[in-house]
């Protein structure tokens, strides 16, 4: 039954697309969305989400980038979380961050030096639940392929140990993301534990 | 008397966003906001409008970037322009583009290799704007200091040329935005006088 319930839900998603080209599959209010199963819906529409800011060769996905061609790492928040962010210097519960990753090139067009993004390579999902997870934040990792839409709940791994420990505000880095950072050093919501310079 | 109005304006600019903190000084529908005497008013509120990629090291402006901390440049659009966008695969009247300078540093934190956004460097906008501009669009520059918020108005310009003969989809770079590039493929509205390849 819950097999045929998913599979409906699945039909019903896949024509909601095909009637609204553009539009989320995770609407601006609704948060994350996850299966009965526990696996998180791969939120399609983040694009039309905040841009917090991008990273060169520094993914924090092993497999990508390297010396030949660095990914470029894009950081999307849920506009309502930004919004609260920018009012408190902190996270709401059913805030998601969206990290995608995008291989490089250097030569194309009329580029002659520097690096643009070229190739999409998968998303980084984390996502504040405070209801559904004991430790708030949870990591869920989508390939590219349009569809492997969904990735199961992996529990507290090593991304949440990573950014327990090392994230600058709760579990996000906003010490790369200047503008929030600014906004988080004069709220007072960067974890005292965090050093923001260079570790070496 | 002009001038007593610019700066009553200027005045009742500044109070609207000291009582609304976050909230864009060029709301969506707007679109492109000018003095009386023909400067573009600086669009605060573009953070919150629609990224389409950045590059890195690839500036448009020859003082941003180099060998030793190349800069990133973040490309964002009006929501209802990128809308326009994937249904149509060619830009409406009224469309703005910021490219937003970003200096990067490589260590900081936990990151060891690899480069992240650190400074503020700058804006170019690029305006589409058929009533006001017989050549369609506009480039102007705004540097990095709050004080700053206008340009003057710079006519055909360099970024005009090279837009013109070089940009995929009428002077946009979609070239260099891959989510829009496969889409302008699929609507047939690249210029066939542009070359997406490599030109060396």
């Amino acid at each position: 039954m819950r097999r045929i319930l998913l599979a409906l839900f699945g039909g019903l998603l896949a024509a909601s697309l095909v009637l609204q080209p553009g539009l989320s599959r995770t609407p601006e209010n609704a948060g994350p969305q996850f299966t009965a199963d526990g696996k998180l819906l791969r939120p399609e529409g983040y694009r039309r989400w905040v841009f917090v800011s991008s990273g060169f060769g520094m993914s924090y996905n092993a497999n990508a980038g390297g010396n030949g061609a660095p990914a470029f790492t894009n950081v999307f928040v849920t506009p309502s979380a930004y919004d609260y962010f920018l009012a408190n210097g902190k996270w709401p519960d059913k805030t998601m961050f969206v990290l995608e990753v995008y291989g490089s090139t250097s030569r194309g067009s009329i580029n002659q030096h520097g690096s643009y993004q070229e190739n999409f390579q998968g998303l980084d999902v984390e996502v504040k639940d405070e209801s559904r997870f004991p430790d708030k934040w949870a990591y869920f990792g989508f390939s590219a392929s349009q569809e492997a839409s969904q990735a199961e709940s992996p529990g507290k791994n090593d991304c949440w140990n990573c950014h327990d420990k090392n994230a600058a505000v709760e579990h996000s880095f906003v010490q790369f993301y200047p503008e929030l950072l600014k906004l988080a050093k004069e709220k007072g919501t960067i974890k005292p534990t965090v050093h923001l310079e260079d570790k070496k």
